[in-house]
């Protein structure tokens, strides 16, 4: 059944009936004016995001699956960049009226897999049909005891990556050469045929990003961020909210083998993928030299410059690319 | 400029600029992850709701001013349709790359406005581009002692409103009117030329809704909604939601005389815009009988039938229309 035919009040009706919440901490929840929520004697955060249609995803290359779980998992990463507990959960919904079930069964199924992963509750949102194209956002409440503040990295600092970067622009640009016919004949090495395993965990983090536990880091992080937009550019937002600079070596960058193997077959630089692909959802954060953590050093904070030094040990200043919209 | 040459990072500033805080229970604010805010030992608040071009906005009829105010003023309404306090915003924006800085600065105009009318502050949002049409989101968080919930009414409430109903729909009538050529030159009493000083204030009503105050109705109210989609459809939902039903007065139901000229003047039927206009954001609430209000007495909750008493003292069953997505 499309939209045009169920209708706004069948369409919120499912969601009441599948998002149903049984939290004593949730006073009202879906179906009220607001929701009502239970405070906390923390600090509250407040963060959204949205997704939109032809901007942030093309349904030629993604499931409706995939854009419910994305939509939960890009807030929750801005929620854990704070060091926080992601908790509650509003969905603005603005779809066209030949949206049928089997696509919002299948958001709504990847919507709720990702709740359950970062144990959020759904308490609220609105609806709404559009003329052309199709756009999603959330707003994500959450708590925390301590904020990790973008403004607190020091000179000294170590500067730390949860993981490996660059996955998730490779699997886009994997993306876009698949919904093209793959060039399966030649005979160069940089052309030859990629097998599924290469691809599919590159392709999964473009689709599936899972946003970091920030909970080992935070307790001892000077400043954190989550690298939405690529590295470089996060960085430097860290430098700009924190009056510091930074120098990041290059080599100690974390970047997969199977990213390597497929940027060379696509003609790409996985070191320009690694510090300016966007939408990894790692965390970067900052922290004194004394501190251990289960994280990749790649640099340190600095008084002023921001220096990118190369495996051959000369230095540049790095260029914040990322993308932005309205370029 | 256009967004498309000013660009993201351009448009951040700006707003950053333009909205700077300097209240100390908000410890960051714009430009971090999310925004962290000290928590308040009331219960909190969470709504959100949005503004899609074409759905509910043209920009031939509304400017920007008031796009900017309107999406303001619809969260805070239903922050206050549970007798709460708004405080804070976060303002998701989707703009084409050809939005131009008239049009950036007359939104955030209209924005600033708003928030300032409602003591709420700018804490957070997205901003995205677009291919086609410009959508608009806000998240409103706000504290309440007592939420007044659409759960409490109880057989023998007395059913209030807290202001003349229709006049904005009417006044959205008129606005499509008047994109064509206006009907100047008839002889027939209904289609007589109205007044400016008729039409301008149901036109405002469309165009820039204020939301209403409830601290004077909410600590005695058993149950309470904002009047967004229609008197009927929205006491319904009360209905749905406390159990019961409804009797509702029709010549009780308070029109201006400005929506009866205008109306009778258009041909529609003014008693229908009351009952099944959208987006009066009037308060609708119920109180025990024995309480006194400065709001008007439309009906009473009755234990399960719904009908609407006409001015013969004959009765119907109340339609719940309303405007509704994906109809």
């Amino acid at each position: 059944m499309k939209l045009s035919e169920r209708g706004e009040l069948s369409l919120l009706k499912r969601i009441r009936e599948r998002f149903s919440i049984c939290s004593k901490e949730v006073v009202a929840g879906i179906g009220d004016d607001s929701a009502v929520v239970m405070p906390d004697n923390q600090y509250l955060l407040l963060t959204t995001d949205m997704m939109v249609e032809g901007i942030h995803f093309n349904l030629n290359f993604m499931t409706p699956y995939q854009l419910g779980f994305k939509i939960i998992s890009v807030n929750v990463s801005d929620i854990y960049a704070m060091g926080g507990n992601p908790r509650f959960i509003l969905l603005d919904i603005a779809w066209g009226g030949d949206t049928d079930d089997g696509f919002m069964e299948a958001f709504f199924d990847g919507v709720e897999k990702a709740m359950s992963m970062y144990s959020v509750q759904l308490i609220g949102g609105d609806l709404s049909s559009t003329q052309s194209g199709m756009a999603i956002s959330a707003a994500l409440i959450g708590y925390v005891k301590k904020p990790v503040l973008r403004s607190g990295a020091r000179p000294g600092d170590r500067i730390y990556v949860t993981g490996h970067l660059g996955d998730a622009a490779c699997g886009l640009a994997l993306l876009k050469i698949i919904n093209r016919p793959l060039p399966m004949e030649c005979g160069d090495e940089t052309d030859k045929p990629l097998a599924w395993r290469v691809m599919h965990p590159l392709i999964s983090r473009h689709l599936l990003p899972e946003a970091r536990n920030p909970n080992q880091y935070s307790p001892r992080a000077t400043s954190m961020i989550d690298i939405s937009d690529g590295l470089f550019i996060d960085l430097s937002r860290i430098c700009d909210e924190s009056g510091v600079g930074a120098r990041v070596c290059l080599g100690q960058v974390p970047i997969s083998p199977q990213m390597k193997k497929a940027a060379y077959a696509l003609g790409l630089d996985p070191y320009a993928l690694a510090t300016s692909g966007g939408e990894d959802y790692e965390l970067l954060f900052t922290a004194p030299p004394q501190e251990k953590f289960d994280a990749l050093c790649i640099g340190e904070i600095a008084p002023s410059e921001r220096v990118v030094v190369y495996l051959d040990k000369s230095e540049k200043p790095f260029s914040v690319e990322g993308y932005r919209h309205w370029h």
